[in-house]
C-alpha cells in the first residue's frame, strides 16, 4: 500500500510499504477513511524532529521514518481479541495516544500524560496509509449520523474541549482565546457551548479573523493593529478576562495569556511548540492567577462525537480542503499558506 | 504613644507619635496586645521599599513614614459604629488588608487581590504601636480559650491555610514543602490538617529543619546536600509529589517546584518577593502540571481561631520568642538571624 511517510524534516515521502500484519492481541486494524493534517504534522515537516524521537521511542522502541497521521476516521477490518461494543465493520474515530498501560498515570486513567506516552503518527505508524494498527483501547465508534468526515474531525475538537474543561470555563465567563487555527477554533467551538457570555478572538490571518467570527466570536482582533490586551480589558469593564486560552504555542504569547487574565483567572495553554519560554512569576503570585497546561486530551474524543451526534456543536467550517493521499505532499504545502484550517487526506483504495 | 516606623531603607525609627483620633464610621482602634514581625518587615527594612510605596497609596492616599505591624490581636477600645458581635472591649484578631469595597474582586469577597488593596502597617499606620486604627470589616472575635499570643499568630497562620486550599490538597496526597519558615511552618500544619500522607520538606537552616522534623514532616531535606528533586521522586514510587507548596519567595524555588511536582500535579506559589523569575513553559504544558499563584489570605483567619480554638492547630511551636516594642529595633536584628520563626512585640503601657 501507499503512505506518506516521515522521514526528517522537509522529507516527507509517499512510498509503498507492506500492509500491516494480522492484528496481535489488543490490537485492531483500520481501513482510513479520512486523516486530518495536524499543525503537529505540519511543524514535524517544517521544522522537526520535535515530537518525534530519532532514536528508538521509549514506549514503542519504533525509530523514524514514521507514516503520519493522527487525526483519522475508518471502519475496523480486523480484531486481534474481543472489544466491548466493536467488530469488524464497526465505523471509528481512533483516540492516537499510546500508553504503557501500568505508570501512575496510565492506572489513573490520565493516559494523556502517560510517563512514556506517544502518539500513532509519531511514535509508531499513523493514518496517511489505507491500513493503520491501532490499540483496541484507542477505538471510538461514531454515532449513526456522523460522517466519516466530521468524524475525523473529533480529535482536533477533542484538543479544544480539552483545554475549555481544563480551564473550568463557566457560564457567563469572558474568555480571550489567543489564535484560531484549529486548535482555537475548536475551543471557541467549546467555549459556545460553555455558556462563555464574551468569546474575545485574536488572530492576524484575515480569513482565520473572518471564520472566528462567523463561528459567533464576540469580537476578533488583529493583534499587528490592536492592543488586545487593553481592549479585552475595556471591553470587560476594566476588569479582564476570566480565562484565556492560548491555542497557539507561540511562547510570547504564553507569556501574554498569563499577564492579560484579570487577578484571580484562570491561563490554560494548550498550544505546544518546540520553543521554550518563561512566564513571569511576578505576574502569578500577587495577582493569584492560575496557569493550567492542557495537553490533547484524555477521553475528549467520544464527547467530541457525541457533540456532533446531537447537533450541539457543528464542526464543518474546520473543514476546508479534501484531498487523495496521492497529493498529500501539495495538502502539506497547501496547509502552510495558513489560508486553510483543516484538510483531510483520503487514502486511495487498496 | 511610641511606635515602630517604617522612614526607608535600614531605618526604623522607635518614635513618639499622636494617638488615633476617634474612629469614623467603619473604623474601630485597637489596642494592641501582641503583634508579630513578618518576613515582609524584615525585607522592607533591608531591602525596601518594596510592598510599600514611596508616593500616596492608590487606596489609602498615605505616604510613608509607616508605623509597621500586620499580625496582631488586642481588644477593641473604640468603635465608629455598629459591627454585628464585636463590641467595645471585645478581644479581637485582624485581618489587616486594606480594600477599596467596590472592585469587581472586594464585591465578589476576593478581597485580598481588591484592585487597589493594601495592608495595615505597609500602606497605613499598622500595629508597631500601643493603639491602632482598622477597618470594621477586618476585626475578628477571638474564641475562648486561644490566648492574645496565639491570636497574633493567626494571621501568618492563615497565608499557609490559604496556599493549602489553593492547593486543594486532598486526604492522602504527598507533598513537597519548600521552605520552614513561618509561612512554610504554617503550611506544613495546614498539610497535616489537610491529611497529606507524605510531607516532605526542603529547608537549610537546621533549627529549621529540626522544628519542621517535630512538627509532623515526613522528612526534612537539607538542600545544600541533596538533590531534593530526586529524593521525593524516589519516595514518591518514581512519580514524584501531588503537590508543591513553594513558602520562600525565592525566584529559583518557584522553578524547582514547577519541574518537581508530578505531572498532572499542582505547584502553589505562596512566596512573595521583590525579585523577578520565570517559570519554564516547557514544564507546563506537556506535562499538563497546574500553576497557582496564592496570595495572602481570603477569610482565612476566622478559620485559623476556629482551628486553634478546637484544638486542631496549635501553632504554639511557631512563637520563638516575645520582646516588649520599646526593644523592636533588637528584634528585627534578632529575626533576621534566622533562628527565630516568629518573634512578637507588646506594646509598652500606654
Amino acid at each position: 500500500m501507499r503512505a506518506l511517510r516521515w522521514h526528517g524534516r522537509g522529507d516527507l515521502r509517499l512510498e509503498e510499504v507492506p500492509e500491516p500484519p494480522e492484528p496481535g492481541p489488543g490490537q485492531a486494524i483500520v481501513e482510513v477513511a479520512y486523516s486530518g493534517i495536524c499543525g503537529t504534522d505540519l511543524h514535524e515537516y517544517r521544522h522537526g524532529p520535535n515530537l518525534i524521537r530519532t532514536g528508538p521511542h521509549p514506549l514503542t522502541g519504533l525509530a523514524p521514518p514514521f507514516t503520519l497521521g493522527h487525526e483519522f476516521s475508518g471502519r475496523v477490518v480486523a480484531l486481534g481479541g474481543e472489544v466491548p461494543g466493536i467488530g469488524v465493520g464497526t465505523r471509528v474515530a481512533v483516540d492516537p495516544c499510546l500508553r504503557c498501560g501500568v505508570c501512575r498515570w496510565c492506572r489513573h486513567g490520565e493516559y494523556h500524560i502517560c510517563a512514556k506516552g506517544g502518539s500513532l503518527g509519531l511514535a509508531a505508524d499513523g493514518a496517511f496509509a489505507p491500513l493503520v494498527t491501532v490499540p483496541a483501547e484507542g477505538l471510538v465508534p461514531i454515532p449513526d449520523g456522523v460522517s466519516d468526515r466530521l468524524a475525523a474531525l473529533a480529535e482536533p475538537l477533542a484538543v479544544g474541549l480539552h483545554a475549555v474543561r481544563r480551564a473550568a470555563v463557566q457560564p457567563g465567563d469572558h474568555v480571550l482565546l489567543l489564535g484560531a487555527g484549529p486548535i482555537g477554533v475548536a475551543a471557541l467551538l467549546a467555549l459556545k457551548l460553555a455558556g462563555a457570555a464574551g468569546i474575545y478572538v485574536s488572530e492576524p490571518v484575515p480569513e482565520r479573523a473572518r471564520c472566528a467570527a462567523e463561528l459567533g466570536a464576540t469580537e476578533v482582533f488583529d493583534p499587528g493593529r490592536t492592543d488586545v490586551r487593553r481592549e479585552v480589558f475595556l471591553r470587560t469593564g476594566r476588569v479582564g478576562p476570566d480565562v484565556v486560552v492560548e491555542a497557539t504555542g507561540l511562547p510570547e504569547l504564553a507569556e501574554l495569556a498569563v499577564t492579560t487574565v484579570r487577578r484571580g483567572g484562570r491561563a490554560v495553554l494548550a498550544g505546544i511548540s518546540g520553543g521554550s519560554a518563561s512566564l513571569p512569576l511576578t505576574q502569578i503570585v500577587p495577582f493569584e492567577r492560575t496557569v493550567l497546561g492542557s495537553l490533547g486530551y484524555n477521553f475528549d474524543i467520544p464527547r467530541v462525537l457525541e457533540l456532533i451526534a446531537t447537533a450541539r456543536l457543528d464542526p464543518s467550517p474546520l473543514l476546508t480542503g479534501v484531498y487523495p493521499l496521492a497529493r498529500g505532499l501539495d495538502a502539506f504545502g497547501e496547509l502552510g499558506s495558513r489560508h486553510h484550517l483543516k484538510i483531510l487526506l483520503a487514502p486511495e483504495e487498496r
